[in-house]
């Protein structure tokens, strides 16, 4: 056999082999049953010995690759399992999938229309037909590495546009520019404030309401306090779903204090914004249009693969004035086609997949109308969660559910109703961390748990897969008192 | 047919679509033969013509979406067929293509071990690994979304590692920042200058020597000069391999200059990086060790399906440090495993494409050596593509190969040994434009052209593809030639 080491497929030298592993896949992942379990769990000082991670000298043969992708798969989190509710995504879109497939088959770079003629027209016209849906006087938007990376673009944004010379010049000579976000935003607004100069301390925490709201009269004393301090207040960043409780800040209110301050207004719909496919709860992204720039992530609530998300701004020259470089080995001038259609220069990355295409795929394959019933679904699944919550003795809400988030707790029986055991916070603290320890050893479920503010931890339902049914529900629910009883009973 | 909406496939829904799909993109794409074309070329309003980009209301039926499908291979780019020199990535190899697909059906995200396990092992498996290559003083890195990230995280680690403070305060009190690198840099350099805050004015640009190579005497100049002007200098950017003509900057004298002043130095090696594996050209790399963060790109030079791209750093505590914000609801501090295994907060980003499990696929069927041959197999034909250029009177060499990339004009008879023609550069700068363009629209070969510096447009050649063979360059040439010769003789 001649070498193999040369990127080129060859029928006689893989076909074999890309074969077998497609069939794997459909086996072991894309249509294997509910019936297996999400993970089989095994702390990373064993899994180092049971899986063979060494890269040596030598290339292994076919056959021992095979070996290494079962096992990859073995021991991998089954993250489109039904009873994975770990985190903001979940499931295994069919369409989602393929169309991840063709894009890495074709292997394109997003940046000119000359090496990517389909894609950058299907990701122009993503961008224009979910701008239209967001409002009339929306005009452009970029596919970003990730939500956080979209609210960092997003604050570089308001920053450009209260001083266009910082592109050039820097901030070394700008006043202290401070940003407001609640208190239970999204860590990435912090961690790019740190990255773009503005600094953490400059993201000033507006108060949150009982169910995780900001509060706006909170966020004009802020502001005020800001001013007083001799600081430049720029950007508010409202939260449409907030991670852990799925708390939407109150836009009409942030939106009038924004405009009475000059305030650039960036809304964090990564978790939220899918909402905007369904007629039935669309309502509550209402205010969304009074924004400067939003983030959506298709890759959480409408199941889009990872990644896909998508910032949007109303002024349809900014992104093309804060970011473009006109790289000329690019961007070339003399071009045989018009340089408009090439996206390139109002991105940040320079070489890019394409995320655009899974999308699309799955927006033809299910119509708009698809996309507004998978929500509906999902949502109609978590208005159960919450109701059986409150109707079952074990378990109790953290505060009402706004969206899809269901957070609670499972009370052991010693705390049930008893508020005046010694410690009762503390005792409360442990549970879910002991309950989770032993669904992920069992491999039956996977759930989330955290603390927030004053309340220790507590467990966050959050699924966005339109699959599980009021049935996966009670099982959910089952299985975590039957472990509670077992451990605390 | 029960509605299709949800994200979990079903063999009797999709089983048939998912296996047509893989059909369609084995014979189409994967096992294409090289007789199909580059680009099937449409001008962009002609392709918005013939090709259906509407999303509508209703989905869809599965087999017009296969009809869609083959129109999105038809028009789009064959970036895996060999004579698409276009870009600095080419090639679609096999196994990475087979791991991308693994990592989209378990879509993953990697920020927690729970979540990724087998991933985020073998993430860190390959950082060490890679690390263990460049230095045995290097200790840490991250996976970025692009080399342009890449580069522009080095030089927030730099800034940090001058002020922590930054961290927490921002720029606002900082005084005037200012790095350095070469003329011929990539410009994400000053894209990521302006987003972090440092403003693209202040990225001063060290001219090149004759091939393209930072001059390290004119780099101390212009560092004594901004430190008379009151700057405070903090990084240089050094670039092993550029991207036009594939230059390798002088590490050695630069990494003394960056002693002497005390400076941080990157080293942007996406392109040349790759080199690190092979035993005949790992010397063009001599001084990497002596960076302070380093970029290496394995989509590029080791064909690794986009994206691909990993920082390392010396300092192993400096990503932790300086990105660390230690989000409760994802990094448990109570959890059933050592948090230590946690990848997620040196990150920038939250959720993540797993990018390491197709390098590390590749890896483990190639062995380190078959990387070694691919790199020498490339470096063997850049070498061919020169000598042929350089005894073929029509064309003519722009500066001496340092890499893979070969600089040349076609010249057509008329300019050929005439320097003496009135306008002869503007005469020249046309001719690559439109060879290029008779080119795209036989579909036969793309290949890229820019003007640099004060020269006039002319073609770049880079391969990244180990199957072009000397016959390829052959013919590579021959058709500029003939198109040339049809245009202007």
């Amino acid at each position: 056999m001649e070498e193999d080491f040369s990127p080129t497929p060859d029928y006689d030298k893989h076909g074999w082999f890309l074969k077998s592993v497609v069939e794997i896949l459909f086996k072991s992942v894309v249509f294997a049953t509910n019936r297996d379990k999400v993970v089989l769990w095994k702390h990373p000082e064993e899994l180092l010995k049971v899986f063979d991670f060494s890269l040596r000298q030598t290339g292994v043969a076919q056959d021992k690759l095979l070996t290494l992708i079962k096992n990859t798969i073995k021991y991998s989190v089954k993250t489109g399992h039904p009873y994975f509710v770990n985190q903001l995504f979940s499931g295994l879109d069919p369409y989602g999938l393929v169309g991840q497939w063709i894009t890495d088959a074709l292997n394109a770079s997003l940046y000119t229309y000359e090496v990517a003629p389909v894609f950058t027209l299907m990701e122009s016209g993503v961008i224009r037909e979910m701008c239209g849906m967001i409002g009339p006087d929306w005009k452009d938007g970029m596919f970003c590495p990730g939500g956080s990376n979209g609210n960092g673009i997003a604050l570089n944004l308001a920053r450009f546009r209260l001083n266009k010379n910082v592109k050039r010049t820097g901030m070394s000579q700008s006043p202290r520019l401070v940003l407001f976000t609640s208190e239970e935003a999204h860590y990435s607004i912090q961690k790019f404030a740190s990255f773009i100069g503005i600094g953490e301390d400059n993201v000033i925490l507006v108060q949150t309401d009982k169910v995780g709201r900001m509060k706006p009269a909170s966020l004009e004393e802020c502001i005020r306090n800001q001013i007083d301090f001799g600081a430049t207040p720029f950007a508010v960043v409202a939260t449409l779903g907030t991670t852990v409780r799925g708390a939407f800040d109150p836009l009409y209110q942030i939106s009038t204090v924004c405009n009475k301050y000059g305030l650039w207004l960036h809304v964090d719909a990564a978790w939220g914004g899918g909402l905007i496919f369904s007629q039935k709860h669309r309502a509550k992204l209402n205010g969304i249009e009074t924004a400067n720039s939003i983030i959506i992530n298709p890759h959480k609530l409408l199941a889009a693969p990872q990644q896909c998300s998508i910032l949007f701004v109303k002024d349809e020259n900014i992104l093309h004035e804060c970011h473009s470089k006109g790289a000329e080995y690019l961007f070339q001038k003399d071009k045989y086609y018009d340089q408009w259609y090439d996206p390139g220069d109002k991105y940040l990355q320079c070489g890019r997949k394409c995320d655009v295409f899974k999308f699309w795929l799955m927006w033809k394959a299910k119509g708009s109308s698809g996309f507004a019933k998978h929500v509906d679904s999902i949502m109609d699944v978590a208005e159960y969660f919450e109701r059986q919550v409150l109707i079952r003795p074990e378990f109790q809400l953290v505060s009402k559910r706004q969206y899809i988030n269901v957070c609670f707790w499972y009370l052991p029986r010693y705390l049930q109703k008893k508020k005046d055991v010694m410690d009762y916070s503390m005792q409360l603290h442990k549970v879910a961390a002991q309950i989770k320890a032993v669904m992920v050893k069992h491999g039956s479920i996977m759930l989330g748990y955290q603390p927030l503010k004053e309340f220790p931890n507590f467990f966050r339902f959050v699924s966005q897969n339109s699959s599980l049914s009021t049935r996966d529900v009670d099982f959910i629910l089952d299985h975590i008192a039957e472990i509670g009883n077992a451990i605390y009973n």
